[in-house]
């Protein structure tokens, strides 16, 4: 069986702008690693509505799922859901169960705030669209078909993940093996990494040079959904590191 | 004059796989902004050939630049130079002038070190490349067409930026103001904001929440090109800040 897989949307001038450095992809994708549900591409897009709807389109027909991260809030530039609806062609319209946890929300606040027409925009989502719990600020994100929209702070966002996640169906989670040796060059174990490579084209394995003040090294990194096979691997990867005079230190460098 | 477009490629398994975070779009859009080549888009894609080919292709039809970053190695997940060879439909091959270079550098290394075959690699290009010169650890990254191929590691990407940023031909810098008001939520200023955005459609206002210990308030920057349309947007948007019993401070919150 090989596993699902995902596609993130991270929606935001923000972020294309160099205003905001995004702190959700490395979450996602390494919760979704765990999950068994490979992230194969990430996309940084603007608030153009144009750009969202097409986008939202073409990934979610390419992959099993699709996460979105921003453009949930109540301003003029939060227009995720209103492209989402666009984009399935549904009714983009007030979601009763989010109006009322909305409406409760703010009437319960000392003083009560106001639900005013900006904070209904958050309860206004595409026809059919499934809530996704919000713990932290109660508007809520949402599912329609296989498309996960969250909120783009990553506090929120990591609490609608962990709501979300257990209703993925997820595959075999992808482990990893690292391990690394100070003082060691890629051109020197290149050709025979690559080796290594070629006999277990099963196991990704992946080469990082990491920098420190006074020198640096390579960490050495297999990552599968074969467990044994990866400490296989490892073990060849540390053998033949050791075989060039290095010192094979096991995991990734602090 | 509209301003010239630039859209970047993240290539690399390990931001993908959550490893790696990424720290290159960040500066990139910053700093295109800044000499005028707006960021549209940026995509992180796998060390898949017929993703890179293809992802290649699509937006170097579609922007006026592209950058890439990562995948130009010297080991078997480098693929990033032969795939632009094939996107662009020409030979990959040694470089004369790259392989000049790193010949010499290992040569003058102290003990030499061989320049072996995973090194040449680092020295084959698409034919008709010109270089990047890389002061940092000189394998060079290149420029074919309107792609620029650079390092995935940061402190070589910004090298490399910096060493082909003159050649750029770009427009009118993007510039920013900022206010900021502890204690004010979105929800409450969303309506007045959407309505100065409304009134400014040359200006990207953008509206954006920031967390702290004991509390949080909003950032409100304005984007554009004009910096006299910005300081009266930012100064309107200030003075309606004000009208709602905030204390608006200039620039971003610290």
């Amino acid at each position: 069986m090989t596993n699902p897989t995902a596609c993130l949307l991270i929606i935001g001038n923000e972020v294309l702008s160099g205003r905001t450095q995004d702190a959700n992809l490395k979450f996602i994708a390494t919760r979704l690693g765990e999950i068994g549900i490979p992230l194969r591409e990430a996309r940084v897009i603007p608030d153009v509505p144009e750009v969202i709807v097409s986008t939202v389109n073409e990934v979610r027909a390419k992959y099993t799922y699709v996460f979105t991260t921003g453009g949930i809030g109540p301003t003029h530039d939060d227009i995720t859901a209103e492209c989402i609806a666009q984009a399935f062609g549904v009714p983009w319209e007030p979601h009763p169960e989010a109006w009322a946890l909305m409406a409760a929300h703010y009437a319960s606040r000392e003083p009560p705030a106001e639900f005013n027409a900006a904070r209904q925009r958050m309860a206004t989502m595409p026809r059919g669209a499934a809530l996704i719990r919000n713990p932290v600020s109660i508007a809520p994100g949402f599912i329609i078909g296989n498309v996960h929209v969250m909120a783009g702070v990553p506090r929120i966002m990591q609490a609608m993940f962990e709501e979300l996640a257990p209703g993925l169906r997820g595959g075999v989670p992808v482990q990893s093996r690292a391990v690394h040796a100070w003082g060691m060059q890629e051109g020197r174990i290149a050709e025979g990494l690559g080796a290594i490579q070629a006999r277990h084209p099963e196991v990704d394995i992946g080469s990082y040079p990491y920098y420190r003040e006074n020198g640096g090294g390579v960490a050495l990194v297999a990552k599968g959904t074969d467990a044994a096979m990866l400490d296989r691997v490892i073990a060849e990867i540390s053998d033949f590191v050791a075989s060039l005079g290095f010192t094979p230190v096991p995991g990734e460098p602090a």
